[in-house]
């Protein structure tokens, strides 16, 4: 006899639609309940019936892009990029901006699920939702480490982090100093710091790390002032600086020249994110390019795989350039 | 005897989904069949119940925002403003970056509706597209005139282009040229160029405008090289220029610049739209600046208005302010 969706859900004592969720990773699930059917499907054997599948499946056709904010040029150029591929692939995006609060990012997860998205692609950068962890959803994640599970697209941090240090060190600077963002996210942009200070001690030099610990965009703008007056308070000699992304290194540079400083005479800095919007507005500056439409287009096509063919996945590293401008 | 959905549906010589649907603007309808449903309604008087129309209703709560591009820090501000204030009034946002495109955008339009979002807003510039007349949709606009029904949201562009002439004009250029978008365009931007001219006239001086016709904004990049350079090569005696938006501000200094102009003793320059992404990147521009937050605000809360109350809601033109840079 055949083997069939309510023998399944029988024999795991969970009901029919339970089943169904977990045979096209749907909703919010336990690994209990997870296991549960799974150990039921191998015990009967069953193999799911394409087409019964496909009348299960209840495509959506949405996909959902949490990320910290569209008003940023490196993630408005991120978005519009996936958004733009994913319409050409027929989906349509459902659009979260986590504003770095880790409250609504997991707010966003659970709501993005009740309108049932085929799946999600991921660039907030916060740690600990363990709502990640329960999800059968594929999910993609970009320059953020989610679980173990869940594949990276990222751009080579540590050799971005290696160019702009010798940018900055062939240019005769003796005092670098480079900013960061909290040591504790689980991001792959913490390379840059790595190889900041790994290409430093290989030079002989001391490096000196600042890192800014306000992540919520809301109210991050004033304090980022004091932050950057404070660098200049505590290291009046610096010449040259590694900023871990441009909006930052725009304000460095204006708060540089208030100072007295000239950029790049006195002070090299060195940016990084290369946004299009951001070369169209500051051309000057000196950064690395992350190849944003590229980690776009990787990451949309491997969800789709994800969600076609629910293939696993994997991480994926593409390689940086510098844009040359004139701060360095 | 009480009269029933059936009895609407009956008369009108529709299906009792299409009444629902007209009850509660829901999907593409003709004029023919709302004003069939509309009618039979009259006749029968008809009173909707309201515990059925909630059933029928099938709320989304999801609203749906067509913009050219979230690449761009004035449109990016504005979806992530709108973006957030939705989100806490419970809507999650579907987004369509309709690239300035209408054959995307009429696609997006149509597919929005199957998504049965509540509600709509757009800012996307194209005109000319039918689907608006023919939505019963909830729909606010941003900035562009859709079409009579639909209240739009701008900033004061008369008062905009009067302080940009006048701080050239005050500050002593007497060869200032204004740069704006294709003047079939619906868009209540064009009065920027309509306060120039008339700026212009009252001093005794005559207006030079040059219009850029692309507005595909995948194509425009180099397009946009050329015509600034164009402008340079007309007039060589440029002494002021008001320039319709930020971006192009900042690729007209960057040209002037490589072309030997110093900026602003040479050439004075004034921008529009006041971004915040903008006046971080590039803090030096004199620009007029557009109430990008207060825009999506009063544009959300009248389409929420419009979604639960039915208003019509109404124009709303709001003041702008000038960033003071040092390009004048």
């Amino acid at each position: 006899m055949k083997v069939r969706i309510d023998d399944v859900a029988e024999l795991a004592g969970v009901s029919k639609t339970t089943v169904s969720r977990v045979l096209n990773k749907r909703g919010y699930l336990s690994e209990k309940t997870i296991k549960k059917v799974h150990d039921a499907m191998d015990k009967l054997n069953y193999q799911p019936n394409a087409v019964a599948r496909q009348l299960f499946k209840q495509e959506t056709k949405l996909v959902g892009l949490i990320f910290p904010t569209v008003n940023n040029p490196f993630f408005g150029q991120l978005v519009a990029t996936m958004e733009k591929k994913l319409f050409n692939a027929g989906f349509k995006v459902l659009l979260g901006d986590s504003m770095n609060n880790p409250d609504k990012e997991k707010l966003y997860l659970q709501e993005l699920m009740s309108h049932q998205v085929d799946g999600l692609i991921v660039g907030a950068h916060n740690q600990g939702i363990d709502e990640y962890e329960h999800t059968n959803l594929p999910i993609v994640a970009i320059d953020r480490i989610v679980n173990k599970d869940i594949p990276v697209i990222s751009s080579d941090n540590y050799q971005g982090g290696k160019l702009a240090t010798e940018l900055l060190i062939d240019s005769g600077a003796k005092v670098i100093i480079h900013t960061n963002g909290p040591q504790n996210l689980k991001s792959p942009a913490q390379k840059r710091r790595q190889a900041y200070e790994d290409t430093m001690r290989e030079n002989g030099m001391i490096p000196i790390i600042y890192t800014s610990d306000f992540t919520d965009i809301d109210n991050g703008a004033n304090q980022k002032v004091d932050f950057i007056k404070q660098i200049f308070k505590e290291h009046p000699d610096v010449d040259g600086m590694f900023i871990s992304n441009d909006m930052d290194a725009a304000q460095v540079i204006d708060i540089a020249e208030d100072l007295g400083y000239k950029v790049p005479e006195d002070l090299k800095i060195v940016g990084y994110d290369g946004a299009e919007a951001t070369r169209i507005l500051l051309p000057k500056l000196t950064t690395i390019m992350q190849p944003i439409d590229e980690m776009a287009d990787i990451a949309v096509n491997m969800l789709i795989e994800r969600i076609t063919d629910n293939s696993a996945g994997y991480d994926q590293v593409l390689p940086v350039k510098v844009w040359r401008g004139k701060t360095v």
